[in-house]
């Protein structure tokens, strides 16, 4: 496929052709890239929503449980699952996540499972890119789920318009941590696998943390912290409720257009960091500039400060 | 304390100046960075070990273990743990960590814990200027702990000599997930908590891994898979004499000047990143080119990567 038809295949969603762009953006082809700068001007219109938690919380089952009833309420749904446990394997497999929700055969449903990449930024910068490639291609609502530990917690906060944070009593020490924090930037809290002990011992503890952020009036978001048993389904009606409030809330008010800014300002932040690194590392390792320096801090006779600084100034130089 | 001060006293080895440059170094502090690069040359002589693994195989429990065997053999030793459960918090508790290895009181022990940080590449940078302070303060091992899922786990790679990966019986799914990729990067796997049901097997699945990986003859190094249990000690000597084993066995190679490269170009990449993305958002955003240029992309007038070059065109049209 030419890159102009993958992308106006792309735009209709078809299904070959968005699994066909998401391997070209996770294996860095030129065409994926150029590919999703040519789908671009189609996105933003997905409801864009981040699950993020401890592994072992029910993430996956839970979002298979929103997918089911957002097609019940026919909106289309894409699902981006980042996989950070299968790092280096240098791909993930989709698994139980859909033979599991019967979801594989629905062709309003698409599923991506994506490793998370080595490269500075190149996780944030693929998955974004993905998130995308299904909003250009028609989606209502895309689901991105990351493990909520380390710099992914973070990213999935940019990346969306709702953020849910997916904890479960017994997770101990991992759950415990996200203390003020990690709860202060979700807006919607979820208890999982609240059928068993501690549970609302930990959904209390949650509201107790919580209280006080809000109250300042109407237009102040309090974030509900639900209860869940998301492999009978029971209190997922309550989370899609929460979310059609949020995204109302978020349209009425300014955050819609904060959350797009800050979307947009991550995409080109993430851009400029690729582009001003290609372009550096380019032409000095052409020059053999990048190895004459780095070999000048392995022997200490530079630090990597002035490494940098004299990288730039050539490209800025030769300009 | 001036810079030069602090400098001078970090080299020394002083607790309270180690302790002060670390907090300036996780502030963002110029002062930090400005005593991290007075103290760069004097780096490059600990032995780093990098440990990581799925949360709760016991990494902690290990490192202590570790250090108090490199304390008895007169070696002193710096701890630096990345809590990555503590991200959003802003700051992470050294806890029982210390108290329970008794190391507290002994001043050939440095231990840090630091929260990841939220900013792109910042984890990486910050924790790699720790880890030269406490090389320039003359540790002769330094221990970095970080939870291997996601990013991290491939940092740690790139910021050590050796890197152990720590697994345990009974983690399902995190453990499982972390196939061939990330246990080829390993120098040294340890299977931990070897007390627990499964823990042979999952030795075993991992040699079996393994298997064919070495072989090529008696310069490459195939990774001992051993099985510890750390609470108590059990296996922790046979740890400690992989660890002599692999130091030898890079530096009788060309290992150990190749990480030292690896190490180093981590470094100047870290810091070209945050010098050109410091200098472009600063002058774009004085001039206001930096908000008009994301208003552009939110509204889709233009893609990210346009909008990051024509930020780079203007900083090096200004030049």
């Amino acid at each position: 496929m030419m890159p102009d038809e993958l992308t106006e295949r792309v735009i209709q969603g078809d299904r070959r052709a968005l699994a066909r762009v998401m391997t070209l953006l996770e294996s860095d082809d030129p065409k994926g890239n150029a590919t999703w700068r040519a789908i671009y001007p189609r996105t933003g219109s997905a409801y864009r929503v981040g699950l993020t938690g401890p592994p072992g919380t029910g993430k996956s089952t839970l979002v298979t449980q929103l997918a089911r009833r957002y097609r019940r309420a026919d909106q289309t749904v894409g699902i981006v699952a980042v996989d950070p446990t299968s790092t280096l394997t240098g791909g993930a497999v989709l698994g139980d996540r859909v033979r599991m929700g019967g979801l594989a055969e629905d062709p309003g449903v698409f599923v991506r499972s994506m490793a998370s990449r080595g490269q500075r930024g190149g996780l944030a910068n693929h998955t974004a890119a993905v998130v995308d490639v299904l909003d250009a291609a028609g989606m209502d609502c895309v689901f991105l789920e990351t493990l909520g530990v380390g710099q992914e917690a973070l990213d999935v906060v940019g990346e969306t318009h709702t953020t849910l944070l997916v904890g479960a009593p017994g997770q101990g020490d991992e759950v415990q941590a996200m203390k003020a924090g990690l709860l202060e930037l979700a807006d919607i809290l979820v208890v999982n696998q609240a059928d068993r002990d501690g549970a609302s011992a930990l959904a209390n503890a949650w509201r107790w943390v919580l209280k006080g952020n809000g109250g300042g009036g109407d237009v102040i978001w309090v974030p509900p912290v639900i209860e869940t048993v998301a492999t009978t389904g029971q209190g997922v009606d309550e989370v899609v409720k929460a979310l059609k409030e949020h995204r109302f809330w978020l349209i009425n008010g300014k955050g819609w257009d904060q959350r797009a800014e800050r979307i947009a300002g991550g995409r080109v932040l993430g851009a400029l960091v690729e582009h001003l690194l290609s372009k550096v590392q380019h032409d000095s390792t052409d020059s053999g500039l990048w190895e004459e320096l780095v070999a000048d801090v392995v022997a200490r006779r530079l630090d990597p400060v002035a490494a940098a600084r004299r990288l730039t100034k050539k490209v800025l130089d030769e300009h």
